[in-house]
């Protein structure tokens, strides 16, 4: 999710394809019944929004867009199956459904897996992928890598290095021993299983494990004789638990969504000069901008960009900004992220102070808030220099950036419709 | 840190106070040598900076505020010395002392325990407190339990749950069996431990322990039979180890400034309306406001708050706003945390319209720099409607609140020296 293909949902499927197409089926199963007690918010925090969509909404979509996966079982407590059901909907996901948890972690899976059986779904799948609910920004390699291993193995799971020291305690708090941290490995999602040693797993389990039992990969050796193969995967793939992980998923979102912008000039020579140095400048920022005469003309921008600027150079121009939201609205594009407008107004009129320009059009105001409504957030930012100076000075093209870099980056809905001066 | 008592660094000393004086001395020591690849930053994860003040100041200030604290010694790489002379002065940090690292952890935080020796500070410390500079939310209350069992048993540690599985792997990266995860705690900091305990556990420490061991509390027991007890902490000890975790870290002490604010009213029946109004809106976003005529002649408020809400109705008000921005310069208000101030001009001329008279005073633009540059985040808001009109809006004064609830929250320095619209 921190690179600009896997945000945008749209990439070309990797994976099977590039390993030359599909040699098994797989479906996944998403536990989904947590409490999320340990995030000290009301919600669970699967359900917390992060800009304005559910995390779980983000999980979904992330094997969703996998053209190589089939079926997403998604296992709630039943008090969240109407909101559960809302947002497939909202969202438009289309290879979930979602099925009753039990009264623990296991039972919730087994249920999950039990959906996937052929009767249910059409065809049992080969491999079926345990992911968590609030582990969102797993990457299309690395599932691949877990469904190779489980189709080879058996079973496969995420590992990642110990963070802290693992001590053993004794039965007063006190230290009994420390661990050597070289032969333990944190035990993460995703896991993959051929279905039928997970299926055999569940089956052969006692009430104890059904219960109690914490890991799914120590059940299939146990109960099947299947010895899990380990692969490390990235830090990306910890586990939204606390209020501060839902700041730092927030944070990655947003840097996946601001790596790139569509400059649209108005077609003036000023409009160009203006986006090219804008361009130059907001490289500093680790931001590629691409200027384009058009929005509408040019579909690949339309259909792949998150960010958007456009400038316009002595006349309103807010026709033409009109004209951009109107065309991604028609495209659906603001569906899964918010989509930044930035109106640059350059004024180059002389005489006239920013008391007189700089003011903000009532129509900017009208034109931000019906789009919000579509997830769309429209911002202006006025520009003004004298014609007597050679051009635009350094500081105000730099401010200009810093300004649509910060509005770009921040997606606050709070200030959409606002005017800034740079 | 997320308390409001937490953040202003000058709350009443707790702890021993509270128990009834200090009946040993404590000092600290905090290894800073780590190179913080994990983060993927070029800056080591200590230096990075959270609203323009590096993380390790912050650490450094959770212990300086507290009266029964004598010494803080850093212990940074060398050519991290001068970079961390000059947080110290920045800052003004008063309990400071900066020593050089050795190639190891154990190797850096030995040299760190011997310059708390007699001969070097004065008097050796009873009890030596052990922290991770990227640790910055450690509470006095906790610290105080750590500082008490090391009196009582020698050596103390803050433990935590497991968060993840812990799993024996074979050699060749499958799995041999998961740990039962009642028997185990995850070991995290701080420690506490006797002077002479960690003194004599190091000098008998093996080339072997000082190069390759992890755990102080191991070597505390290994060296001089001393169990240390394990006390849970809480989750805000976790280490600020990836990139994600600094914007975990900001929205936590974002938080922490933001549970109040002060609102200064110009004196006049609208205003005083304005601002009680203001005060029930905004109580739905967790804030709370005062509401006060003037916030020179209330110390208080001016000593202790990190927001200010100006109002000023029908006149330019920015005189008074100087006034406020000048009084928290002079207390040196904002060296710790960036302080905001927010203008509210309220307008209820008839017949001007918002291109008339929202557009923004160059003299705001003006204050705003010359504030920034003593750390206080200027901004304004423009309010507007007509005598005719009953009142404001219940709209506006939900649009004002949103407006100056995000500019206080988001403290974003690249907006100040903004008018914005409610
Ligand atoms: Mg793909
Ligand atoms: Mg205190």
């Amino acid at each position: 999710m921190n690179q600009r293909g896997a945000a945008d949902g749209c990439g070309e499927p990797q994976g099977f394809r590039r390993h030359g197409g599909a040699p098994f089926t797989v479906s996944v199963v998403l536990p989904a019944g947590g409490t999320g007690e340990r995030t000290g918010l009301p919600t669970p925090k699967q359900f917390c929004t992060v800009l304005n969509r559910p995390l779980i909404s983000y999980t979904i979509q992330a094997f969703e867009r996998l053209s190589w996966i089939q079926h997403i079982v998604v296992v709630v407590a039943g008090e969240s199956n109407a909101l559960m059901t809302d947002i497939i909907q909202r969202f438009q996901h289309t290879k979930v459904r979602v099925v009753s948890g039990g009264a623990t972690r296991h039972r919730s899976i087994f249920n999950g897996v039990r959906a996937l059986d052929a009767g249910k779904s059409g065809a049992t799948p080969d491999v079926v992928i345990i992911h968590d609910a609030v582990r969102p920004f797993v990457e299309e390699d690395f599932l691949f890598e877990i469904a190779m291993a489980a189709k080879e193995n058996g079973a496969s799971g995420a590992i990642r290095p110990l963070v802290s020291t693992v001590i053993a305690t004794s039965s007063e708090d006190y230290l009994d021993h420390s661990l050597e941290r070289s032969k333990y490995r944190a035990s993460e999602m995703p896991q993959g299983f051929l279905y039928h040693v997970i299926y055999q797993a569940y089956q052969k389990c006692s009430e104890v494990d059904f219960d109690f039992g914490t890991e799914c990969l120590q059940l299939a050796l146990q109960h099947t004789g299947t010895q899990a193969k380990l692969i490390e995967g990235p830090p990306t793939l910890w586990k939204v638990t606390y209020k501060r992980d839902l700041a730092a998923a927030e944070s990655i979102i947003k840097e996946s969504l601001c790596g790139s912008a569509c400059i649209i000039s108005d077609g003036s020579e000023r409009s160009r000069e203006l986006g090219q140095c804008l361009q130059r400048v907001m490289g500093s920022f680790d931001m590629e901008l691409d200027v384009l005469p058009d929005v509408i003309g040019d579909a690949s921008c339309l259909s792949k960009e998150w960010n958007f600027i456009q400038l316009s150079v002595n006349g309103s121009g807010l026709p033409e900004v009109e004209e951009t939201v109107r065309a991604l609205e028609a495209a659906n594009r603001a569906l899964l992220h918010p989509i930044v407008v930035v109106w640059v107004r350059f004024d180059t009129s002389d005489g006239l102070s920013i008391m007189e320009t700089g003011a903000r059009p009532l129509l900017l105001v009208e034109l931000a808030s019906a789009a919000k409504l579509q997830n769309i957030l429209l911002y202006g930012i006025h520009l003004h220099f004298s014609e007597k100076d050679a051009g635009w000075s350094d500081g105000s093209v730099k401010r200009l950036a810093e300004l649509t870099y910060t509005l770009i980056h921040d997606r606050n809905a709070i200030l959409a419709g606002q005017m800034l001066h740079a």
